[in-house]
């Protein structure tokens, strides 16, 4: 078939296999049983680690080649986000391939970035037969969900079960245009705060004899948007605060209402904790509506790998395919890289993201074949 | 009947008639009905004046005794409104006399204060049978609804057929407590805004990529209620803006939304009008969100009548039967003496309104003959 005469490592044929599994999140399996076949035929001892009960049960898989060290450890997920109401041209369950392009729901978002890996240790072992560390996967089937039984619960199983790996690759897209663009070396923290102020209900005719709670939360949310809350810092653009929705719902024009809600997301750069954040947005809130409630819920705290040795190979390995000197960039929203980071240094590169989550999501088999290249290289030059 | 022994011009009688009318807006004119006939029986000549079609028809009545001047014309309203939901110790239609209190729906807003009037004129004429000047009443079924098929249609009826009289006394109830606190001869402008922000929609990690319409929002409104309007003039209280509702209703905590809306009331005195205060609204819209829709409502201008010889007669009438020197005020809702502003001098002066629109409406007997004995001293200062 067209496009697979050459396919280094068996990429372009293994991203079209995992296409063809319908594998919406919550993966069913379909996709996890899948790879696991594959890894397992290459020589990997593979865990299958399903968390959580009834609905809310994810399917996952750690894999391993080898003991030893370095331990390098690939993170992924064969999940994807659903298809969407507009009309694809391409079946996005088929694995079409036209014009040196394949097509499918889960092309770049990443089962492509799966099939380079696997791929470039095939390639890898091809060369170095009996590597001296060791090569691991964690593959989760529940990144594009609530992610609370997938990437979180196998970290923990790799913890107790002395698995945590020397260096961490997610093969997420990261490539705005085209490849070699940007490796991601840290992410922004997340906080979402909700914040609901009462008052007291009146007659706007007698608003001395009413609270009302909506300039109470025009004026907290004013101070909290007054200022940048930083100008950035060595590997980050500034943090952001964005006030998210503001609700009353009060319809008659001659009542002030008894209670006003606001919404807020902070990303933010390491000049920050959420805790940090967290005290600031309740001093705030204090000042202006001392009953008010705030609840807030941290998504993640910011973190960043130093660009040391691993992270500069694999920008080596990037330049040697591409010819692009690639950018460490930090910005961007969450990746599952949020939870590694917690226990051993993380870096994101993958494939271009620009048809990620939209019709006819798609991937160039030559960046498939590049992304192979890469990955082999940045193995040789981690494992040696 | 207790309460009926001593009833000076059938002042209880009146009001308890009236309030044995169900004539919950939009009055079916049974209320309008019942008054006419007691019109015509003391020599007044009586206009129904009905406007409207279908739904919207609202019963009115234009009565005049005499053609002379001075003109004095009494304006109110025979519709209540509803009974609510909570339940009535006495029935909210039935008249109950206890204990020198009269219950029901509209027993002090305000049939009580029609048939104080009809008792004043009786009573005056008992001792002017032949009075140089004329009296008049402007009577609507829609004072506590839309408002716009009653007193607004028939001054204009009243301007086309040359019956604008030289003074008008409207019966609302003006006292918060007991009898004789305050005259009103001024009320506030009220205007409704509602102002709607259109933005970009985008990923709260990327605002830079979006327009975040809530931002603008919150600056304009913040710029909006930095600071008072006014600090009060001679006769009135400080303006008053209150932003009644903010509406977004987004759930999404990762995405910008794509639209703000805000709605706000202004109560406004003589240092304001609704055109100024407009301007300056579009002003400060536009240069925080320039393609913002504002949608503005002037419900009425603000109003004063100068304390000249009516209103002076007026507190003395009320001084003579109180013991009380009423304050002359402008604060609290609008009536409609707002239209009738626009036609000639109008004060307003009536019943305690503590029971108003609440539970278990009532008005004291003894309040119900101090009223009547006010309007007809005032009949005699202003007539003569």
């Amino acid at each position: 078939m067209a496009g697979l005469e050459h396919d280094p490592g068996g990429v372009v044929a293994l991203a079209r296999d995992l296409i063809r599994c319908p594998s919406v999140t919550p993966d069913d399996g379909c996709g996890i049983n899948a790879l696991a076949a594959v890894l397992e035929g290459i020589g990997f001892s593979v865990t299958l680690l399903p968390f959580g009960e009834g609905a809310a049960r994810t399917p996952n898989l750690y894999a391993r080649l080898g003991t030893g060290h370095p331990h390098l450890c690939f993170a992924g997920h064969t999940d994807v986000v659903p298809v969407g109401d507009a009309p694809w041209a391409h079946d996005p369950f088929g694995g079409d391939i036209h014009d040196g392009i394949l097509f499918g729901r889960g092309a770049c978002d990443m089962k492509g970035g799966i099939a380079a890996f696997v791929a470039a240790v095939r390639l890898y072992l091809q060369k170095t037969p009996a590597p001296r560390g060791s090569i691991s996967l964690l593959i989760t089937g529940d990144e594009e969900g609530p992610a609370t039984n997938g990437t979180v619960r196998v970290l923990e199983w790799m913890q107790a079960n002395k698995q945590i790996p020397d260096f961490c690759l997610v093969g997420e897209p990261t490539n705005p245009g085209e490849m070699g663009e940007v490796i991601k070396i840290g992410r922004r923290g997340s906080l979402n705060a909700c914040i609901t102020v009462h008052g007291t209900q009146g007659h706007v005719a007698y608003p001395h004899r009413a609270d009302n709670p909506v300039h109470r939360l025009l004026a907290l949310l004013g101070e909290l948007t007054a200022a940048p809350l930083d100008a950035g810092s060595a590997w980050f653009e500034p943090s952001s605060l964005q006030v998210t929705s503001l609700d009353v719902g009060n319809t008659a024009t001659n009542v002030i209402p008894a209670r006003a809600q606001g919404r807020l997301n902070i990303r933010f750069n390491d000049l920050h904790t959420g805790a940090d954040l967290s005290g600031w947005l309740r001093t705030v809130v204090a000042r202006h509506a001392p009953g008010a409630e705030v609840a807030i819920a941290i998504s993640g705290e910011s973190f960043l790998t130093q660009p040391d040795a691993p992270v500069e190979a694999l920008r080596q390995a990037v330049r040697a395919v591409t010819g692009h000197v690639p950018r460490l960039d930090t910005g961007g929203g969450t990746s599952d890289a949020r939870f590694i980071s917690r226990y051993c240094p993380v870096a994101e590169f993958g494939l271009v993201g620009a048809s990620m989550h939209k019709v006819d999501e798609h991937v160039a088999l030559a960046d498939l074949t590049q992304l192979t290249a890469i990955y082999c290289g940045f193995l040789e030059k981690v494992m040696g």
